[in-house]
């Protein structure tokens, strides 16, 4: 399946994985190239050390680093540390990417840019953005409410507007072949996988807490702040999380100003079970897309499974 | 485009015209049909008056009728006084249908259960369902947080599990042929349209707010409580209603202890502002897939075009 995106990153298949902050490391974003796709370690909060050890996990491997963007802003050396490394590309996310771009654009990476919104997507390619990747609500981890099924088709017909060349990709909700193909009906030119990715064997995440989440549905995730307070993190307002509903989670999604009077025992209560894997407190950071996940797959293959599967029903619905 | 659903429902197209509430009249149900789709009256909160002179607009045209489930309980005469009328199908969302399930298929209507969760659908199928409507969030009026993107395909799987013969049909940010186009590749059998028809002339929206809508994108929608606690209902809480953003929706949705307060005036002023079809406080009940529309064209000739560009886009990607 060639596409507007495998040309402008040199890739096989039009999938990138997605840089999942803590669970997207060097073995994962290594193995997802080498099935085909963009790997992406999830340079995330900016952590140079980590982020440096994950490319030496990755090897030689031609691999791209998502950052999420407002914190670059509060870590002013990690980019240019990233791009020493000469990354395919690198993946902005959450925030404004106009002080960045010359940055990358020089050192020769593409630049991609994730937005939920149709403003944003304008800003970007304002600011020279090659990639915009629309991400709806339906993803995992960080995102904002617009679904996927109708922000694709609206940054499409800007683009079309605009009679530029930038490609588009659809991220949030898709973790198989369906979603591929829809998304190509939708007028995007590749996909974001995350949640499928998260499910390998290679990403980052505890085994406790993948096998407990392989017969979850959709419904078993909630978009909210507890985990960003749990964690200390200081994110814009306008910005959730989406992980898989659990006792914690439930606990505090409608009881936020309790969690943060009762910070510090809640915190360590949470990082004890994600070191040890308790489903029932630590976080699986899980897309809607969960419920079409049943089996934990080598990352290397999911690239190619969801390029045929997709082929398969567009060959099919075009006879 | 023959799929399961034309084939149950004997009509041209794959094509659903949502039963909105209030604007969904005789005339746009009868246009609808006209056009090859199976046009809906909106019987919403049931009132029997109002429902009996929208069937009299429609005349003989083979319609059907959609209510809110919960609110039946209180209106125990409305079901059967439309059934009286011989519905081509009763359209339910938002409660239980079990208690209405016999008395629908014994009036030889198709029934059409609209949900929300993989939960809610599995509930759907054991009790009767001959149709199932996945609706996302994108959706306009009232619905829940899931995408459309997720929430199809997860039924999809779940209606092969069960080896039945129910059609799929996908609800929420679908307003054109790539819609239809994307929906048929996540396994549906065709698609319920909203706004689309919404912003067509025959349905019952104040030509002001309607003119105001057609620039708007759909990240000037949002789902909110205001505009239940204005109107007095008693919705149950897991559901929200999604509408254009304007003033008076952006003053109240993070105030509704304040609104509820100053309910009175309020609610006359908003009733003013709807009669009066002033953009800056009547609602627009809207989805998502605003953002892709951009003239008001009429109800007969809209599904037509959706299948037109759908099977273009098909064919295309197929080859």
């Amino acid at each position: 399946m060639k596409t507007r995106l495998t040309e402008m990153l040199g890739i096989k298949h039009p999938v990138i994985q997605a840089p999942m902050a803590f669970a997207a490391g060097g073995a994962l974003a290594a193995a997802a190239t080498k099935g085909g796709a963009l790997g992406m370690i999830g340079g995330g909060y900016g952590d140079p050390e980590w982020i440096d050890a994950q490319f030496n996990i990755a090897g030689a491997a031609r691999i791209g680093c998502g950052f999420i963007t407002w914190r670059l802003a509060e870590q002013p050396t990690v980019l240019d540390r990233v791009l020493e490394r000469q990354p395919a590309a690198v993946f902005l996310s959450f925030g404004n990417p106009a002080p960045y771009v010359d940055r990358i654009l020089g050192a020769g990476a593409a630049l991609i840019c994730q937005v939920q919104t149709l403003k944003d997507a304008r800003h970007a390619m304002d600011v020279g953005a090659q990639i915009i990747v629309a991400q709806g609500g339906e993803a995992g981890g960080h995102g904002e409410g617009r679904g996927t099924l109708t922000l694709v088709p609206e940054i499409a017909d800007e683009i079309a507007r605009r009679n530029t060349d930038i490609a588009l990709v659809a991220a949030g909700g898709i973790a198989d072949g369906r979603g591929l193909a829809a998304s190509v009906m939708l007028g995007a030119d590749g996909v974001v996988v995350g949640t499928r990715y998260w499910a390998s064997g290679e990403a980052l995440v505890h085994p406790r807490i993948l096998a407990d989440s392989l017969h979850a549905s959709g419904d078993d995730t909630i978009r909210t702040r507890v985990l960003d307070i749990v964690r200390g993190y200081d994110w814009p307002q306008r910005y959730s999380v989406r992980a898989r509903k659990n006792e914690f989670v439930e606990k505090w999604h409608d009881a936020e100003a309790g969690l943060r009077r009762d910070l510090g025992p809640q915190t360590a209560l949470w990082d004890k079970a994600n070191t040890q894997g308790d489903p029932s407190i630590a976080a699986a950071f899980v897309g809607e897309g969960l419920g079409l996940i049943h089996n934990a797959s080598p990352a290397e293959g999911i690239a190619a499974q969801i390029v045929e599967q997709a082929a398969a029903l567009l060959l099919k619905a075009g006879s």
